[in-house]
């Protein structure tokens, strides 16, 4: 019933069947392991001194919150802002509060103005200004960093040096336009269909 | 070297690796399931008949193309259009063409303005007030049902009945306000910066 050949034909077959079954597995692993690499720290666009790189990926795979429009600045007057897959859900069950981490990118695009069957002037977002960039962050993390505080990191980055944060203080450069917002942690969600 | 005892003890051990490991590749095969069973059809929005459903996740989970915003038009001026994941980035490999499948859901709102510091009156998508979606169809799929030509499917949903198309005939219904994009497949990509 059982000898040494049967034994190693059965034993080989399985053996490269898990070998097999073992690299199948590991690949999956091991393509999983930058993302669970990204979810042990604070955020993947903050280090360790609280210096904010801007995300490079909102537009084709973050949700879009809203857009401000405004009819008279056709220089920079489309402002489109997304946040991370998941910010909308997570703040809609929490009783609209951002999560810890939630990053919202703004980004100012100058217009350009069609007339349409549906309207005349009608304005559109054309070409590149500016992005404002902030991050939640619950724990006052960088208490001696001017800029982080009133429970944001607080960023700016120009369109012809899109990787460089020229804020230097957010109380000066940032807080200013967002105190009619301070009810509602400094963020205009009116604006904002997707959250409730 | 090797006798009945050390086979038999090495081919149980990997036939036990073997079967643990054939039981977390089915759990990942079998947890594809849905969505492998989408990808065999045209479409999850098309039916058989070419009936449109209205996608109803577009706002947390798709991409953002742009927004028309008319300013003379607060009761339903903000058109914002998005595209499934995956859309904007083959558009561009391809150059410049939809591929089959995609689908564009036009959300179109009321108007609030606000007075901020960056700006008077400046505009921002307040209430729901219909829908216009089209389904790219490369192949023709449906020559005898009048929503569906011109290499798209096209429909219509009010906000206070979502899930019923309330087009007849594109033709009709869909065609006269596409007819100036006509050199672009029909849509207006000027207004959609992450399409090149």
């Amino acid at each position: 019933m059982f000898n040494n050949y049967a034994a190693l034909k059965i034993c080989i077959r399985f053996k490269y069947t898990a070998m097999v079954l073992i690299l199948l597995v590991l690949s999956g692993v091991l393509s999983e392991g930058p993302k669970a690499a990204a979810e042990d720290s604070f955020s993947p666009y903050v280090d360790s001194e609280g210096k904010i790189t801007r995300p490079t990926e909102f537009r084709e795979k973050w949700t879009y919150l809203g857009s401000w429009v405004h009819p008279e600045d056709k220089k920079g007057g489309f402002h489109n802002v997304y946040t991370q897959p998941g910010v909308a859900e997570a703040y809609n069950k929490n009783g609209g509060k951002f999560p810890d981490g939630a990053v919202l990118v703004k980004e100012v695009m100058s217009e350009g103005a069609m007339d349409m069957t549906t309207g005349k002037g009608v304005l559109h977002a054309k070409d590149l200004v500016l992005w404002f960039v902030m991050v939640k962050d619950e724990k006052g993390r960088f208490p001696d960093n001017p800029k982080w505080g009133d429970g944001w990191g607080w960023a700016l980055y120009y369109a012809d040096a899109p990787s460089k944060d020229v804020s230097t203080n957010y109380k000066k450069d940032c807080l200013g336009c967002h105190i009619p917002a301070k009810q509602t942690d400094w963020i205009y969600v009116e604006g904002y269909p997707v959250l409730k």
